[in-house]
Parts: structure tokens; sequence; C-alpha cells
């Protein structure tokens, strides 16, 4: 089986359509390419108690969560009271991220920025050597910024941690549509039940109708069902394989 | 107070990072245009029960709620299943879209299209006279399909029965950071506390460092708080209001 992730972005700016979230697809692209598997992404408001609730449900379902949005110093960065009240602790000031404040602003360290300290009781700091500001993670919980090159840039410090069998994938284009084509998939099921299956039409290519994704962490399973499924097909209908 | 609204984007392809979903982006810029609150978005995987349990949630949170996926005829099309579930009804052939789809597919309507003729049982069908295939609802649920082209003609039939009172929005570019403009945004909503009120850093934008937007559904309030808080800010702060 593979580990398994949830993300929860926080977020009113996406909710209310002023913008259209990056980090999401960003980290679904990464996880997958380092072998776990995204099961949920949820988008919530910078609310204390919608935080609390999702994180807690999150933290029970997967084995990594990582959090996107509401660390800076404004009233509407509240992700580390939700993670906090999620895993009932509560929020403290992380000396080693005072001190980084405080070599950064100088003797400009008002309340405000001194918000960027405050971290879950018990929290510990990854990749504080590689990084300017460390990424901060409680348990399962990894809590990083909803600024896409900062994002990207912890992820990157800490993404080897994540690694483990890859997926293998196989794509058949056909030229057939998804109405002949749902016979052939639901008997491939039936010989490979474990096998992930996917059906993505397509209706404005001129070459293929459908995109068949077959995926398995065995790659011999899914050598197998991919010549089984190009075999079954009818003649002329497959376009390519990938 | 204004209606709210739930997404549920239903399938694996977003979560697996193949491709990146643009529906819910959209639906949240239309909602809010209409005046409506988008409080969640989820993505959760082509699973009956995980779609069961999470339109059931949604159904009870808020006031609309838009499936997006899993509707067409192969065996990772599962949505009007999930719905059923959710709701506690059977899935049921609906005679209009049969005859649709026999209209469509004349002697070829074999069993995997006719699944596309499924709804859940009681549902209703909407815009039935300008979709070639009309919108399917059953209570506050309206099931529309992952393909943006047809999610968005689908959106486009119906979405005056969505509309109310607008949000009214004011966007105000500040040259101080966050931390300088945290206080005078937290005196702000002492004086206005029901402001939607959003901070946005901005890195690498040479004139302005965040913008700052104000937003409620009574103009009045709107600006007398913009006019206030205009006022307050350090002199030479404002780089432009819209």
């Amino acid at each position: 089986m593979a580990k398994t992730a949830g993300i929860v972005l926080i977020g009113n700016e996406i909710l209310s359509g002023k913008i259209s979230d990056a980090n999401a697809a960003y980290l679904c692209r990464e996880l997958r390419a380092l072998g776990v598997e995204v099961r949920k992404i949820s988008v919530i408001p910078d609310e204390v108690e919608a935080i609390a609730r999702e994180v807690a449900r999150f933290v029970a379902g997967y084995d990594y969560v990582f959090t996107s949005g509401g660390v800076g110093p404004t009233h509407d960065d509240v992700t580390i009271d939700g993670v906090s009240r999620a895993l009932g602790v509560a929020v403290a000031r992380h000396p080693r991220l005072v001190a980084l404040l405080e070599s950064f602003y100088k003797g400009k360290l008002n309340a405000a920025r001194l918000k960027m300290a405050e971290v879950p009781e018990g929290s510990e700091l990854l990749a504080a050597d590689s990084l300017i500001f460390p990424v901060i993670v409680i348990g399962n919980v990894y809590i990083l910024p909803g600024v896409p090159e900062i994002f990207r840039q912890k992820f990157e410090a800490i993404k080897e941690r994540f690694r483990e069998q890859p997926f293998f994938l196989r794509s058949v284009f056909v030229r057939i549509g998804e109405g002949t084509l749902a016979d052939f998939l639901n008997d491939l099921l039936k010989a490979y039940p474990l096998l992930m299956l996917g059906s993505y039409p397509e209706f404005s290519h001129p070459d293929y109708k459908v995109k068949v994704t077959l995926e398995s962490k065995d790659r011999e399973y899914l050598d197998h069902a991919l010549a089984e499924f190009v075999d079954r097909l009818p003649q002329d209908a497959v376009v390519r394989v990938e």
C-alpha cells in the first residue's frame, strides 16, 4: 500500500475567486512522483474553527498532512492557531524562530512580526540549514506558506523524506469512444482488480477519443495488464501506447 | 447573510496530478459575482463511499452543492451512485434522458451509454430546452460534468437562479509591509467587525508590498470602512485605491 497524503489549502482569496491556487496541483504532481497517494484536497476559509476541524480529520485519515497558507503576521493568518487546536496543544513561540526574526528585522521586530515565530507547541523545524525560514512540522502535519515560490522552495527542501516505491504509469490512446470502451475496461478490472485504471475522454483531439491510464506500484502486474488490454481491444482501436 | 455554497470535485486525475482542475476557480469567480459565498472545496477520488460521505456533509452544511466530474459511461464514473447514497435514494433511469440518448445514439445505445441516463431518484432536469443534455439537480445538489467546456455551458444555463445581493469590493495597494500594516488592519476590524478584510503580500511587485481587500454586501458600510482605513494609514503608504 502506498503512503497517503491530504492537502488543506487555507485562504478566503481562493474561495472568493480572487486567485487560482497553484500549490495543490504542484504538490499532487510531486507527491505522485515520489510514490505517495494524495487522497483528498480541501480548501477552507481563514477561520480557526474550520481549520481545526479539517486538520483533525486529515491527521486521523492520512499518513501525511500538508497545509498551505495563513502563516503571515496579519489578522487573517490563523493556521498556527487552527493546527494547534486540532492537535490539542498550545501555541508557543519557538526560540529559534524568534532569533531568526530578530536577526532579520534588527530593531524592528514588533508584535505582529513576532507572530511568525509562533508554532504549535512541540513542533520541530526542518531544513533549518538550507532554508532562510525552516519548515514547521508537528506530528504528521507539515505547515507550508501560501506564496507559491516559497511553498515550492520549502517542499523541495524536505521532499526526499517522502520518497518510496514509485507508481508505474502507462497510457493507451484509443480512437473508440467511452461508450464502446467501457466493457473492455470492466473486463480488464475483473482480471486485474488491483490496477488503477483511468479513462479520460478528449472531445477535441484529432487523433484519439480517449486516453486510458493504467497504474500500479508492481511493474510486472502493470505490464501484464497492459499487454492483455491492448490484445483484447478491437483491431485498429489503439492510436499509440506511452 | 449571503447564501453559501460548497464544491465537490470528483476525480483521481486531479489527486494524482495528471490534470489541473479549472472548474473550481471558474465556479468560485462566478458564484462570488452572483453574491454567493463559497465556503469549501473538496477534491476526492472516484469512489462511491468517499463521494457519499462528502456530499452528505456538504448538503447539510451549505445552501448549494455543486459536484464536478464522474458522470460518464465508464467504471470510474460513480458520482450518481455516490450522490444517491448520500441522499438515501435509489439510482433510477430518467425517461427523458433515455429518450435523449436514444435519439443521439440511434441504434447504438448500449448498457454503458445508458448509464448516462441514470440519476438519483427524484432528480429534476434544468435548462432542458437550451442544453443538449440538461443539468441534473436533486435537492440542493447540482451535478455537473468534469469537462471544463461542458461544465461552463451548463452553469451558464442555470446561473441566474443563484443571483442575489452582490458583494462590493475595494482594494487598497500599500507600500508598507504586512508587519507594519497588521495593527492598522486589526484596528479597522475593531471598528468594522462585519467587514471582510483580506491582506495579500506581493514579494516581487515594484510598486506595492501588500494588496488589502475590503468587502461587504452593504455598500455604505464598506465606503465608511474604506475612508477610515485610508485616513488612518501613514502618509504616503497608499499607492492606489481601486
